[in-house]
Parts: C-alpha cells; sequence; structure tokens
C-alpha cells in the first residue's frame, strides 16, 4: 500500500468514526498489534499487507450503523462498507478479490463461534482486535466503558460480598464483564506472536482484578460489617 | 448512633444522590474506611462516632449542585445541607454543637491547602475519602469518570509518545489525571490506620499505571513505527 493510499483508507475510517474519541485509538492500537503480529509471521506465512491494513483500518467502520440498530452485527456491516469503499472510490479501485478478503477479515472479527477468520490475514486481525482486549489496555478498556453507559464498578450479594457470576447476556458490571468475557480471550488467539504477547498481559489484567476484588472485600470486611453488629447491639 | 437514626440518615443521603449509582457505592466505602479506621484509632483517640457515621454518609450530598453550578464546592454545600438536616429533621433533632461538628468534617473533606481538618472525625473522613481515591478502586474509578466525560485514556505526543504531564487545570485523560491527582495522595494521609493501609494500594496503582504505560508504547514501538518507515520507503 502506497503511502497516499493509505491516507485515502485512514481518512474514510476517521470520518465513519468521527463521533468515538476511544474508537480511534483503538483501530490504532489494532493495527500496531497486527503489524508487529506480521512481522513476526512472515517468516512461516505469505502475508498480503495491504489487506491487513486496510482491515484494520477499516475493522469497526459499523459501529455508528450497529448502535443505531442494535440487533445488527458490526462485523457483518462494517465487511460490506469496507467492500464498497475499496472497490469503488476513486484512486484505490482495489480488484473485486482484495475487496472481498478484506471484507472476509472484517467479518469474522468477532468471537463467534459459527463464523471464524479463515485467511492469515482475518486470523491476525482477530487476534490483535483481542490483544486490545487483554492485559491493562483491556481493563482500562472495559471500565471505560461501564463509565460511559453509566454501570457500576460492582454490586453486592445480601451477604455483602461482590457477585462475580459471568451475569450472561444481563451483563452489568465490571466484575461481570470481566467473567463473562476478558478473562476467556486469553484461550481464543491463532498466531504465536498473539499468544506470546498475551502472557504478561494476562497476569496484569488478573493481578489487577484480584487486588481490586480483594480491596472490596476488605473494605466491607473491616468496616461496616463490624459497625452493623454494633448497630444491632445498640 | 441507634439503628433508625441511621436509617434515617442513610435516606437522606440516598434521596440526595438518586442519580448517580456510582457515589452511592463511594459513600459506603468511605464509611467502611472510616470505621475501620477509627477502631484503629480509638486507643489514642477519644472519637465521637455519631459524627463520623453522619459526616461519612452526608460528605458527598453536595454535588448535585456543584455539578449544576460548577463554581461552587461540593464540601461547603454539602456541610450546610447536612447541618440543615441533622438540627432539624424530626426524630434526630441534633444539637447545634453536633451538627456543626458534621459540617465541619464535611467542609473540609477535600483536598484543599486553605481548608484542612481539625477534628480527628474531620481528619479520619479526609483519609477514608482518599483511600477510596487509592489504589485498584482509585485507578477504576478515575477510568470510569474518564468513559462518563468521554475523555480519551491518552493522548499522543508529535513523537507518538504517550503525554503524562500533569495537564494543570486543564487535565483531559486518565494519564494527566494520574499526574494531576492521583499519585500525589499518598502523602496527605493524617492517621497512623490510613497511611498503613495505603502502602500496598500505592504499589498496586503504580503497577497497574506503569503496565498500562508500557503496553501503549509497546504497541507503537513493535507497530506502527515499523510501518511508517515502511510507508516512506515505497
Amino acid at each position: 500500500m502506497k503511502k497516499n493510499e493509505y491516507k485515502i483508507v485512514e481518512d474514510y475510517m476517521l470520518e465513519q468514526m468521527k463521533d468515538s474519541a476511544h474508537d480511534k485509538h483503538h483501530v490504532y492500537r489494532v493495527l500496531n498489534f497486527a503489524l508487529d503480529i506480521a512481522y513476526h509471521e512472515v517468516a512461516t506465512n505469505d502475508i498480503a499487507l495491504d489487506i491487513l491494513v486496510a482491515a484494520c483500518l477499516l475493522h469497526d467502520i459499523g459501529r455508528e450503523k450497529q448502535f443505531a440498530n442494535p440487533g445488527s452485527c458490526h462485523a457483518q456491516i462494517g465487511g460490506e462498507m469496507a467492500y464498497e469503499f475499496l472497490s469503488s472510490i476513486e484512486f484505490i479501485k482495489w480488484s473485486k478479490q482484495k475487496a472481498l478478503h478484506v471484507k472476509e477479515c472484517i467479518s469474522t472479527h468477532r468471537y463467534r463461534r459459527d463464523n471464524k477468520p479463515q485467511s492469515i490475514e482475518a486470523k491476525i486481525l482477530f487476534d490483535a482486535d483481542k490483544l486490545d482486549a487483554s492485559g491493562a489496555l483491556g481493563i482500562a478498556r472495559t471500565l471505560m466503558y461501564e463509565g460511559e453507559v453509566k454501570e457500576p464498578l460492582y454490586r453486592l450479594d445480601e451477604n455483602g460480598k461482590v457477585i462475580t457470576g459471568d451475569g450472561g447476556a444481563d451483563i452489568s458490571t465490571f466484575f461481570q464483564e470481566y467473567n463473562y468475557k476478558l478473562k476467556h480471550i486469553y484461550d481464543s488467539f491463532y498466531t504465536e506472536r498473539a499468544k506470546e504477547l498475551a502472557v504478561e498481559r494476562k497476569k496484569t489484567a488478573e493481578d489487577f482484578y484480584n487486588r481490586l476484588y480483594n480491596e472490596i472485600t476488605m473494605n466491607y470486611e473491616n468496616g461496616l460489617r463490624k459497625y452493623q453488629t454494633y448497630l444491632e447491639s445498640v
């Protein structure tokens, strides 16, 4: 991909994501992870860097439409949009085959049992996107999301314990989101480089989760519980 | 404080904070920290538990008014509101002296050079409130706040480095907020128990901050920079 070609694809991405300051940073990090993986995989795989870069830049452009219509899937929508854009825009006008390859990468980047990435470029995008949900970055993004949708950090059960059950479709706190999604991503990587990068990040995420859990639990153990005993006695 | 008296003060707090799910949990944690500190300080200090509990429960009730009028101070407003409430409400009707003591605790709980806590109860509330901004909890609350006000996790300077300057009055990212406020609270505690609780929490916060910084820095070092070099060459 030439520099001005990159600029055109990047500008289209920025235009589609103009309302989401956080998502733009996510897109660049996914691109960075993907390139890091690609540089390591290149010894064993023939990687189409053009396809990979375009797929990374455009992988989340369907989010706005999914947000407007929550029943839809941003990966499917984004794949279609990327195909239309790459195969029709002046200056770029990729072949149908190349544009379809990007579409395939984008449409399989979500964690879905029935729609898994097939090509090496699709696998790299998938891994790069999951890496950005791992480690301290995954923790930080999840907490910021909880704040944005005004969900609480945790809920307590009737015994004053933090509810850590995964919550299923009804995820609502950081603790439930972590147990429903974040802690499982470490088993889903395809590439060796992603697996390697994930090792320390997994430890970081687990450490933070455990420390946060302990801080909250100790807070209640050491404080209010003693006071409740006192209140019962007066 | 009798159990039903506690209930009346708690209900008033919940009523004032009905729109802020996060703040309610913060209030209970501050109460828990304060009681933990009080149980440890009781050997060397005569602590008025009634005053302390009421001050903790009511310390943030001025937030809504500060939000409506950003030039005002929620500690001053909350102190006034608590005084009015405690000295007038049926069933409680505390003496002016007791109600004024609660007001003093609340009005000095912010980190301000010119308005420092004087009584042991005021110092305990101050420490308890700062403990909740320390450790993993402080990190989590700050990230959720950044998400809520839609500020980004970080900004990069022209060399692609995370901006960590404290940002002064113009704080806008998690990294700036951490350097402007979070990292300084560990020097501000009055009580021995708070200092003791803060040791491990300080390490937790620093660990997370450093790991997050490294993850972001490595992401750019390993990915996009190499790609930019490649783009320049084609």
